[in-house]
């Protein structure tokens, strides 16, 4: 099972995170944290690796769901959508929920995950 | 698989906090997120929950082997460790990485989750 749900376009990476960021926002997403990992490993490390973006993509009424369905459900959030430099072009992909939470088992929870799945989706195609 | 490592300490919510940073830094993590889920469920739906604070914790090191393992692994990153108001005090929990990458299917990957996953377990033990 991929957690991944990708796409490749051609733009650099600030132009990517805005078209990314207007397609979030169309299926309700908020972006709450944004590591710039290529910044932060080169500033605690002094290493180099290719522009790396993960933003931290949550939709309330879903978190709210999330949340009284499964107290500990916070260790899985928020939704990332990760950006990273290719040779042609930006990467982006988002994370599959029902894929990262397998290891929570709960019926309820399940139901809200592929929702939020398919709302990833339409993100990632409308890129 | 439980996907949470917990303890809950007689403390409030800051001062939990405080103690919960300072035992991330003594294993070499930095905390580069935050959510404060109470605030933003309030302001975005009116809807009122306990106390609910999301902090995302990194160790260099080891995010950047986890990087040249797995290109998708930022969808992943940070690992979380969640504070939650109990009647008895402040539930700290941190993400178990084993069981979280469970839909990961990387070798190299599973050996580097083992030794952050004892690293996050010493940070619960402190408390």
């Amino acid at each position: 099972m991929s957690y991944a749900i990708s796409k490749t376009i051609s733009a650099d990476m600030a132009t990517a995170e805005a078209r990314v960021r207007d397609e979030l926002q169309k299926e309700g997403f908020g972006v709450l944290t944004e590591i710039d990992m290529q910044a932060t490993l080169k500033k605690k490390l002094d290493a180099d690796i290719r522009p790396y973006k993960i933003l931290g993509a949550c939709n309330p009424p879903f978190a709210l769901k999330s949340l009284q369905a499964e107290d500990y459900i916070g260790l899985m959030l928020p939704c990332n959508v990760l950006l990273q430099q290719r040779d042609n072009g930006v990467e982006v992909s988002a994370v599959d929920p029902v894929a990262s939470m397998m290891a929570v088992k709960n019926a309820a929870l399940e139901a809200t995950a592929g929702e939020v799945r398919d709302k990833l989706k339409r993100v990632i195609v409308a890129l």
